[in-house]
């Protein structure tokens, strides 16, 4: 080993700049800590080659080092993420951030591409380690037995809920994934729904499933942009795509929310978000999310502000997401021979990487699940108050749910 | 009558910049009017000097020549000006408002001035009219049924539960008011509580209710600003205080918040909201509270971003406080002639102008009241969900209230 100083010097540099303490050594070879050499998880690097170019640009470099196996990390993933998200971030790297807040242009054409880039990878991907109905955004467990399929039922039916849906009224959903709450909505609370996505492979499913429901006459399927919804609908909702709008174009998705439901209407956004205003981390951005873009409650406000939208009610489910999360990668471990094989070795580790990222993220409450009820002025029913939420919890009893006039 | 036409080209030219159709006359006299000569209550001028100071500045003199019995509304007071409040503000206007925002400056002593002259006004003034325990802000009613008492203690019983306080914790208000909800959480939830306000009226009523109560081991009431706060707490609770805040001082709030319950706490604020960024009518202001702001959402961000707070829960209880003010606005007229009495008509009707206002304003959705549950990110209990809000109504059974800790 001539040039063990240089990698015991490379080793030290990398620690240095983590930002909690690491484990960290060359395979095989010496192991190098600043941590009391505890429990902690460890990285093993390759090679020397391997270690100057996570020291060159470790935000991006260590996930694409470690999708390519350059880089293996003995004992628990999820568990060294978290130990990397627990440090607070400095007070100068956030102003840093928010001043060179990355704002991605989705324009209709950009934003077919990322949706395809991570959408449209193949239905069978999703299969392998999704719920049956291929929900892919945070479940909610209303307790702890609670099982994926379980959760992603009482979320649709919790969003149901949250806009006090009535039989024959109309919603319109603005990226609808492959489908399952677009037919939860008509299947149960009998509401007509145009349900918009530019991902054909979605779509597809997505139609396939409503003709096997029979819900052909209730439900619609779209394969266009949120900008080209036209028509007037009592309630607008989307799930897990104002992350994929971009900070720029707030104002024109609010321009289609409001003329869709005007001042008599109201809404559902859930979406990831965050504390305070901070881009995506930049490997996220690179290989999973491209134009991708998680906002902190303020900036949301500027959707609602412009409208005279009423915020009603906004739910933080983060924890829920970190136990979605655990359920997704404990699937994803259990396919990951089959899930390689198919795919590559090299795909299945990046997403075994984004999926334990995101586990920590939202564990150690670096990444906020919001889900946010607003209403226009002239919207003249709405629940008086949550409890009707929570008093039944049967699915499929939707005319029993109580709401009242605003004024009685 | 030798300026007939006179009065009548007043009488129009306030019409035409009213934002909405009213009725107008002068008393006694002829009426005016562009809307259809329906159901709507009339406004009726004293004498043209009236009127002229009326159209010289309507935003502030309307109430104040209202007050001074130069003004009288025939028919529902609350009714006409809930039609001037629904219509929609224009764009122009509510820009211009943006950038001509008020930012009044509270320092220490000017919000001694200010909370001086609203609160210390007796607390017999608002014994003729509140609950017995003087909770003088938005209630909130499990159903139509609730009378205001019940709806004050379940809004009480609905802030601890929010805040899942566990015997034994201590917790500091700002701006605790007649001393309510201080008692309310060492009574019902056993915690220990320091409670501040800047009212030296409002901190002797508190004081004697507790002493009354034999809670004065659990509870101590320190007449000081809330800039004064010192020590550590498990939660911060601070319920109609951000109003007297002024835009201003948040960064200031902000840091006492931190300060106080840092990473590892929770806290919860109670306020009137807006649905965007706008000063206080200029008149309540002026004559009701000096130095008051009532923010939007986005606004109230930047009192958590800062610190890394999670925000938990938000509910929005609008309707809520039209309802607590149809109450407040019924006793007080039901006790209008004492009030008038003891405390002078301009004054009474002031208030009455002022309680009719507020509850056109809440009724209409032009102003909100957000309940705001936050966390910081060390915060290694919080419940599951929010179904325990609702399970068990009566209050009391503190000790059955459920709560996970986060990662189960």
């Amino acid at each position: 080993m001539p040039h063990f100083w240089l990698d015991r010097h490379l080793l030290n540099a990398i620690q240095k700049r983590a930002p909690a303490p690491i484990r960290l050594g060359l395979e095989p070879g010496s192991e190098s800590s600043h941590a009391p050499l505890s429990m902690l998880p460890t990285i093993r690097v390759k090679d020397r080659r391997t270690l100057l170019a996570l020291l060159s640009n470790p935000d991006i470099n260590f996930g694409d080092l470690y999708s390519a196996g350059r880089i293996e990390v003995k004992g628990d993933l999820v568990r060294l993420l978290e130990e990397l998200y627990k440090t607070p971030e400095s007070t100068t790297s956030r102003i840093v951030s928010r001043l060179s807040r990355l704002i991605p242009s989705n324009s209709m054409r950009a934003s077919r591409k990322n949706i395809h880039h991570h959408y449209d990878l193949s239905t069978d991907f999703y299969q392998l380690w999704l719920d049956p109905q291929l929900v892919y955004t945070c479940a909610y467990f209303p307790d702890r037995n609670t099982t994926l399929e379980q959760a992603q039922q009482a979320k649709l039916d919790l969003v149901c809920r949250k806009l006090w849906l009535r039989p024959g009224e109309t919603v319109v959903e603005a990226g609808c994934g492959w489908g399952a709450l677009a037919i939860h909505m008509a299947k149960f609370y009998g509401v007509r729904v145009k349900a918009f996505n530019i991902s054909r492979e979605q779509i597809a499913f997505a139609r396939e499933q409503t003709c096997r429901e029979g819900l052909g006459s209730l439900v619609e399927f779209h394969e266009d942009d949120y900008r080209n919804i036209s028509g007037k609908s009592d309630a607008f909702v989307s799930i897990g795509m104002l992350e994929h709008v971009g900070r720029s174009h707030y104002r024109e998705f609010a321009r289609v929310i409001d003329r869709t439901i005007g001042q008599r209407g109201r809404g559902l956004l859930h979406f990831i978000g965050r504390n305070y205003p901070h881009p995506l981390h930049p490997w996220i951005t690179k290989r999973i999310f491209p134009g991708g873009y998680v906002p902190a409650l303020g900036e949301v406000a500027e959707i609602f502000e412009p409208y005279d939208f009423s915020m009603l009610d906004v739910e933080n489910l983060c924890t829920h997401y970190a136990k979605t999360l655990e359920f997704w990668l404990s699937r994803f471990e259990q396919s990951y021979e089959q899930l390689a094989e198919r795919f590559g070795t090299a795909f299945a580790r990046m997403w075994r990487l984004y999926l334990a990222g995101s586990t920590a993220a939202f564990r150690t409450g670096t990444l906020q699940l919001f889900q946010i009820v607003f209403a226009g002025r002239a919207c003249d029913s709405r629940p008086w108050n949550r409890e009707y939420l929570y008093n039944n919890s049967a699915l499929q009893n939707e005319r029993e749910v109580k709401w009242t006039r605003v004024m009685f």
